[in-house]
């Protein structure tokens, strides 16, 4: 698709309604960068690993690197026009209509502490908005998998967001509240402060237990393109509501604050409380 | 035995020196009460469940009350003179000698939200000291069993805490933030500060695998003795070392602050932190 073409499919339809004639291949696409990523990573989970830091301090270990350039192969052998951004490897192509988005360990953390918590996190953006979404935990063998205008499946099966309407009902998660600084850290004290529990841990695994209905919000800050791009059609397909703190849906610009929660009520509750003090 | 062979025994030995004869007995019993616990909390895992409030504003379900009434009913029908102390169902017969002391889901909100990172904790006590502990996660299928003067073991092989010496190299663990207050919470962001990192999130876990050798150091307060006693002999059997902060044993009797570490050194410099600004 042209970008001229993208921007007409864009005037006419109000969201992501068009979807390419080859979408079924691009799902497949994604699991099947979920299963060589994640063989690499089961191979190295809980083996002595050398850890460096990268320039923002995070860590990173041979098991992130080896996992996205598997990836990265596959889709430039498969869709050579298709653009990569890659938490590890930077970007490539990165002006094209379709655009991977690849974090090979999302929640490195867990995964260097032994925790089956992490994942793989594919997605698949156009013209710069996520159209799939792949959240792999290879370790347990569990893979949520979301793509516009269809539900979200879960290990092969449906997965819906649960009911909770109300903010003092509801399970707050959240990775760490050192994800939060300045405003944002205030924003949060407000959210945990009016719901019913808060429970830390979980990084990308906690959006997949969202969608499948344990977890009726989190929120998160700092995020960048490669951590919440396949979130957000997991989220939404399964009946979710996943956007920034001002309660714009989420694309490759948006500014690493996410909101999500397991319906419409509740998400616009959450946004209040991020808000307002 | 009675009150007074115990506390010759207690004068002749420094530590845990004098094993019952029935110890292998006892052991096997951890493992069962694991087995008959577990089965409970796998069947209402991700399932709808009633959560109640107790009086300390915790979350029960029907899963904790079935698990621990199955491994009380264990225990009775095969040790009738051993006392028990469970979360939910409290004590009965806590004069004994041996007391077996269960916490049903150590996790109990990591449960609810669907992460596989909570554990049935079982330990025996011989007057107030944990003498065998067993930590279950009966999802992923990972148990540790800890006993005096043996080497832990993982899944069937022998588990080992790793040899990082420096708390500035060390990954801190934690559960949550919240767990702390007024001066502990001080004492808590000195050891975070002096650590390389800190991940949260885990409860019992997080000690299985601090003695695997994933993590290096864990502090954590407010904890009941069913959170803590079957912790000691696992870290300990592990090459591990496991105090309250002022670097006690742990009895049946601590103020329920704890400090975990791979090894002295290390423990003795998160010791330190803990307790001097």
């Amino acid at each position: 698709m042209s970008r001229g073409d993208a921007f007409r499919t864009v005037l006419n339809a109000k969201r992501d309604d068009f979807m390419p004639a080859e979408f079924d291949e691009f799902i497949a696409m994604g699991a099947r960068l979920a299963d060589a990523g994640g063989a690499i990573l089961g191979r190295y989970f809980r083996q002595p690993l050398a850890i460096d830091l990268k320039s923002d301090d995070t860590p990173v270990t041979i098991a992130d690197r080896e996992a996205e350039t598997a990836m990265r192969g596959l889709i430039t052998e498969t869709f050579p026009d298709h653009g990569i951004i890659g938490e590890e490897h930077g970007a490539e192509r990165a002006d094209s209509d379709y655009v991977w988005v690849l974090d090979p360990i999302d929640g490195t953390r867990a995964f260097l502490t032994g925790k089956p918590m992490f994942g793989a996190l594919i997605a698949l953006t156009r013209n710069g908005t996520p159209i799939l979404g792949v959240i792999d935990q290879p370790v347990a063998g569990e893979r949520w998998i979301g793509a516009a205008d269809r539900t979200t499946r879960f290990n092969g099966k449906d997965a819906a967001t649960r009911a909770t309407r109300a903010l003092d009902q509801a399970i707050f998660n959240t990775t760490s509240p050192d994800l939060f600084d300045g405003a944002d850290r205030d924003a949060f004290a407000r959210l945990k402060a009016a719901a019913r529990e808060t429970h830390y841990g979980g990084d990308c695994y906690a959006y997949g237990l969202l969608a499948s209905g344990h977890i009726d919000v989190i929120a998160e800050a700092g995020l960048k393109p490669y951590d919440y791009c396949a979130l957000a059609p997991v989220v939404e397909g399964a009946g979710g509501v996943i956007t920034d703190w001002r309660g714009a849906r989420l694309t490759l610009e948006s500014d690493g604050r996410v909101l999500a929660a397991g319906n419409a009520a509740l998400h616009a509750e959450a946004l209040e409380a991020l808000n307002h003090g």
